[in-house]
């Protein structure tokens, strides 16, 4: 139901209604100008051909030495979208089964779906602090499962999962020659250190993008660190699927990277603060929620509400919420990105906080 | 073998070696001025967000205009390989076959594979100039089918289906209840006219681009036309997979449909010379082929070549192309595309029949 809130919004907009969209992870701020000159750049220099299907030969470099892997490791995508989709379609089309903690990140069930895989879910809630349990981790592998799908920090909750917990997993895993994937594209802007599952010594799958670190969503650029075996067959899928990421775009990822830390440090700030200013809101409005360690997300909890409905009565109200239903089993619950200005944000979480109470 | 051959090309290209790059279709020739322009306001206007995963509606709408039909019956996608990808796999996932015309674009048949998907191909020869014999067609359809793909006009051999032939598929088509998706991307620039799938009133799948229209083939964006319940399962596909055409890039489209007579007149007007040039060299060196209807390929013949050796040993000379049996069982042929400058390309042409003939 996340995307059919996302595209009633934008036809809201298209309307001229004013909408503020807390529905989907697209934050307010604009890519900085240095990227965008970067692409001008490369757009008047010609760089718009065909190109190599697994990334411009600079950019999976700088990204190999970012990473402490060879570029032959990397290949670049779509968006991490296009990581997860390409890894998922290339492990799970001729069957098997995906195992995903949730509450999770839409896509990974839709993509499940649309692959008739099995997507074998377990539950963690907010109570536990959205803690997997290990021993039911395990229950849930069988000979027919493919892929562990691991989102560190998370969407929807932006918990960082406690390295412990990691460990055990990637252990289970290890033991029962699974590969995990793990989705990290909040790491590099998480309030707290978040442990990359490239910090294990093991045969797994990262997969990361520029959208969320460089603001740079509507580009859509991400990659995945693999073994090369996986590296070249994602590569050849996307000879036949897309051809190549822009060039003009992968220009303008790699002057990106020169500016992480300036970059990434601006956005920390700014989002811990509306995360605070969320934080103090929803706990007066008696809202129960995880204190979010990484942007954009908090999933609050009412007792008794009908997130899908909700959503869609306040939508009418000008604000766009993500129902919780779109990540599991949580109808209780809905997500908030803190993805607009700060007096809009201010405004619409006093008006979630209100409807909530109605 | 075509990819291979590409990736090889690109590495050498990175060695600092000059390859005349008869392989694919990427013409020479820049993406016009005010294209690129309009990306650049689009990009520092902020167009860099999310965006809807059925392409921008005014996009969509100028679209729906040029074809006739609603903007409801048209996605954008990243290129048109991603428009016959995501048909492919959204009619091909659970089993069944897809009927091809040979000699084919290598990506129908890869696709097909990737999805385990039987591909029954109907070869199609030069001694009868490549024409479909319609009840060879009608005897590989069986009660599995899914799909016939058409390319009008042909990759790899430019030549433009006889429209009788095609009144005929979509009568076949038609009886069988079966759609057909034609890939028409060189139609707009073909030299002689070419009758859309769009003209007939049946229930079938138009997918093009922008790539060979407005030299725009490193910028990936592309469309479909078709009835709204197959766009619908597009546009879903689109948001699991890649979210959306970068809107900077749709933008910069709709600028260049503006554009579309002065461009396309340009275009055909260039590699009608050069479509010239190359048969009056390939004649002269006795290599059989059959003259282009449209840009950008000849596909000659030469008894008893193997061209997949032929396409190696002329990439250490400095020219790639693409070797015949990457469109099919067509070993004795290779393709050659007329995208390098006048110069450039005669060089290569004449290397080429050099190579045939030692």
């Amino acid at each position: 139901m996340l995307y059919e809130i996302n595209e009633k919004a934008i036809k809201l907009q298209n309307q001229g209604k004013k909408i503020t969209k807390l529905n989907i992870g697209d934050p307010d701020l604009a890519t900085p100008s240095e990227i965008v000159d970067a692409a001008c750049v490369a757009l008047k220099k010609g760089r718009t051909k065909y190109a190599s299907a697994f990334g411009e030969q600079a950019l999976r470099e700088k990204l190999g030495s970012i990473h402490g892997v060879s570029a032959d490791n990397i290949v670049i995508t779509p968006g991490s979208k296009w990581g997860i989709f390409s890894t998922m379609y290339l492990t799970l089309k001729q069957g098997g089964n995906v195992v995903i903690p949730t509450p999770y990140w839409t896509a990974y069930g839709l993509a499940a779906l649309s692959l008739c895989a099995e997507a074998r879910l377990l539950k963690t809630d907010l109570d536990s602090n959205w803690k997997v349990d290990l021993e039911a981790l395990e229950e849930l592998i069988d000979d027919k499962t493919r892929l562990i799908i691991l989102n560190n920090p998370s969407n929807p909750t932006s918990k960082v999962m406690d390295e412990k917990i990691v460990d055990g997993i990637v252990k289970i895993a290890h033991d029962k020659n699974i590969m995990i994937l793990s989705d990290e594209v909040y790491s590099k802007i998480s309030f707290v250190n978040t442990k990359s599952i490239l910090n294990y010594n093991n045969d797994n799958i990262l997969v990361t993008g520029f959208s969320k670190m460089f603001t740079m969503t509507g580009w859509r650029i991400g990659y995945v660190v693999a073994n090369e075996n996986l590296i070249t067959k994602i590569g050849k899928l996307n000879q036949i699927t897309f051809s190549n990421v822009p060039v003009f775009i992968q220009d303008a990822a790699l002057v990106a990277l020169d500016m992480q830390d300036k970059l990434t440090n601006e956005i920390r700030e700014i989002y811990l603060n509306r995360a605070k200013m969320a934080s103090k809101i929803l706990s007066d409005a008696k809202l129960e929620f995880s204190n979010p360690d990484a942007p954009f997300y908090v999933f609050p909890k009412y007792k008794g509400l009908d997130s899908e409905k909700f959503a869609l009565d306040l939508l009418d109200a000008g604000v766009a919420v993500a129902p919780g239903t779109s990540f599991g089993d949580y109808r209780e619950h809905f997500r908030i990105s803190l993805t607009a200005p700060e007096n809009d944000l201010r405004d619409a979480l006093l008006k979630i906080c209100k409807a909530v109470s109605e």
